[in-house]
């Protein structure tokens, strides 16, 4: 915690005056573009992979970047995604997803968490992900981690098409929806190409 | 759009070089130290104000840096939190809410997001917080934004310590809790301090 | 009910004889290809419609042909769609809706409902339909009732998709979708082309 | 598919233009006096058993005819009865269970879908009817199914009655409920008979 | 609270030694025959209206003596009833309302609880009897509390009966489901006939 | 249940008629001072143990005294909370549990509780409890069943301060709330005392 304390005097006093202007400006509102849902991983700092700034993407994080299908139920990801696309009217929603995801692996063992009983129920969310992958092949092992974290990446796509906001936007093409694979090795980001149903190199 | 994907491109060129090491070292693991839930704000950003690397922050966001408490349902938040907890044990959790919050001005006027039901819906989870300012006062206005936002992060603060993995690591200290307020035109942060049950400097 | 009781004798003496071998054969088991999902509405008849006979259909309604997205939550679609696809293994789901749908007429005026509270909310699976229709116009009026029909019915295919049964099926091709507007007053059926995105006739 | 394609055209064809008068009656209302609740089963065709028009029997059908109790929560079936009840004003409810049905077979042993976790939850509706059958008989086996599937009809008959819409109507008697027990081999109806607490001939 | 630290310390020098023989006998284990099911309001003892002892009724109280209807969801009520029936193996389920039942007059008028959310949809369990009644008046006035409270006690004998530990054990007359109308002036206790349908003096 | 009938005759010949004037003065309205949560069980009664007369305890009694935190569901407890403190105004909140606890016992081992379905769910709202005194000691026996228990209290304290109406009036000290922990064998109390984080003689 130490480190964390240190580092936010060290942007008070060092990075803060650098960037006065802009944060002056970001004072009463914001006005993003990019609705950026990502999971919690730490090692995924989307501002920085997208070089952006203060003020240009909504994030929404969690565990595994899952966007439950709209239900009269409301979570976290229901409400953000309503406040995006309602009031802040962004144009582009990005899903992404990413290599070694803890997530992804809880999804294609679920009984590795059993005894972690919200993670279980969570991560139903990617079931359907995780039988289509099954479904192809005999059975899951690690090499399909991968193919598994792609497919729950057009899931996620296809839960968000149930949205209200989103699905009356789509069709008039005030939104739209992008998924990425973001490989954290490499840096490398693969974008899902729905015509060709396939993921393509950005 | 073109920014981002620009914006990627040059993270791939210029950046990741910089920091390929760091990269390939996390390539097949985490092991954050920090919890850190905020709001999806497009003007917050964890990293830069705390000056941490990827790794070091296991990052929640959603719209008002809200913690349901717990129950028998799942929500992405519960999920993620005991998954924070339990599975990467994470000793720190830090709520940290900020200055010009939407879903804070929208918990002080419940009527003005009438037309978003899920928003509505969600901000319910701040009634407390709005409430016991409002019993402090006579009537709400925008002046009380910053009391409501404090009240909302203490609320969610108690909120997090229903949640069985956090309560079964409090006592023993294995886990501890932190409340900032976060000001995004100064870039001050505000700490809460429990025993004096007030918000002081950081 | 005396009707009801008349036409049940009728049938006992004078239709079964006719195929009691067809329901000696059927009496332990069925083996359906076709899931087809329908609205309540009195007027619609699928047996009669596709001139089938016992065993060929496996069949859901509801007021307003609705599927709900899917989601940990159980309801008798999203178990009958399970036990449909993976049990049955049906390999066509048709989603039939139709004209003059009481279901779609209160979807398009939710406050005529006010004192129905369990319409009200098993109508807001149909919202995404109402407000992409709403979005293209500048106000909803009797006019629109066909086309809030077909959009519905493309939006509870898109529900259908996010069931993880129906997902797994449906890249492997062991499943399809189909949409049907079936016009009461001339007997008429539009089927979804999904490719051209609009209905052309049957 | 191609079967149902050709059925169709040749109801279109040959069908419609005898009964074209009555459906252009029915082009824009209907007016059942009958709201008629069975299985999904392929082999249960309602018009068909009880000789009834297009425009005579309000359907809802799904796995296990099967009416939740009356709750907070909106889900098909509690929505359409409301519909049929309070809209259409049905004065007769008849709830419709058949030999041979395999979510009677599920409720009767859970363990045989725990691959289908929303069939598993959905005929847990029925637990009372199978508890009770154990609670009379040392061990369930297929003997009983008959005996389970009655249970069923009566239960849910029971649940009917928790729905606010129906609860108020009874005791006025504008509204009835009926169990019936059909058999799929031979085409008979036995009736639950409320005094007598058993099912008697139709 | 002075006063009821100062009871607490009566009880334990004047009244516990009196009863000591039999509070020892109950330290290890409770065997009730009866639960019994009341409002939490204040004027209610079921122990002084039944001249009861400790140990000999197992008791649940919620504003307004509500058994929600049995549902995948639990509450406190689903709990408490499973466990009485199924682990005490009471033999007795008494249902008690009263006269001047602020839960009753909310269930009457919903309108005047718009400001207290949980309580207006808690009450919503009790909208079945309030209709039976309005529906055979032209309006609901004051002078129809009782008959609303006596309705409502019928109401939740009904839903009592889709708990399975219950409905299972009903027809072997194992246990039995009584209503109570409970007077506070007068103390007067009015029982529920069923055979009779109406309310008589006990 | 004749011991019963008969004890309620008893109250009526016997016993009311001393306390007529007090029932008589309560008849039309009530005004506890004090919300009582206590456990279900049958050895425990409220109005002796605090020496209290009719009208002056508000008591919500469920297996386990539980109180589940606030969400947007409702149930009993959160309703009758509500209730309790917006409309009669109470001024303290006393959860009282209490020795060889059932609930706790089940909390404790929720594998003995697999085929009571509620039981094993409602008692995950102990869960924290049980698992913070799991995490001192290496396992959980017999011998932990009053730490348990006093967790319990403690966790549900936690809770209770999650629902809004209690959170807004807890830091303007209009509510107060207690944690007790009875002893039935010895009728000894032990009440929590906040600073210490301990239970101390009443
Ligand atoms: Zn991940
Ligand atoms: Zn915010
Ligand atoms: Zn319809
Ligand atoms: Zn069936
Ligand atoms: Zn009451
Ligand atoms: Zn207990």
């Amino acid at each position: 915690m130490d480190k964390i304390i240190h580092g936010l005097k060290k942007f008070q006093e060092e990075v803060y005056p650098i960037h006065k202007d802009r944060f002056e400006a970001l004072a009463d509102m914001q006005d993003p573009d990019v609705l950026f849902i990502t999971c919690s991983d730490s090692r995924i700092d989307p501002n920085l992979i997208t070089q952006s700034n203060p003020g240009e993407l909504f994030i929404c994080r969690n565990a595994g970047n899952i966007v439950p299908p709209h239900s009269h139920e409301t979570g976290g990801m229901t409400a953000s995604i309503e406040y995006a696309v309602s009031v802040l009217k962004v144009r582009h929603i990005i899903i992404c997803g990413h290599s070694s995801c803890g997530a992804m692996k809880a999804a294609m063992a679920p009984d590795s968490v059993e005894s972690l009983p919200h993670v279980k129920v969570w991560i139903d969310h990617c079931r359907a992900a995780k039988e289509a992958v099954e479904h192809r092949h005999e059975h899951l092992n690690d090499e399909h981690l991968d193919e598994v974290t792609k497919q729950n990446i057009v899931l996620q796509m296809n839960h968000l098409k149930t949205h209200p906001s989103v699905f009356s936007r789509l069709s008039t093409k005030e939104v739209q929806v992008h998924g990425w694979m973001y490989d954290i090795k490499t840096g490398n980001v693969e974008i899902y190409d729905e015509d060709k149903g396939e993921f393509v190199d950005a």
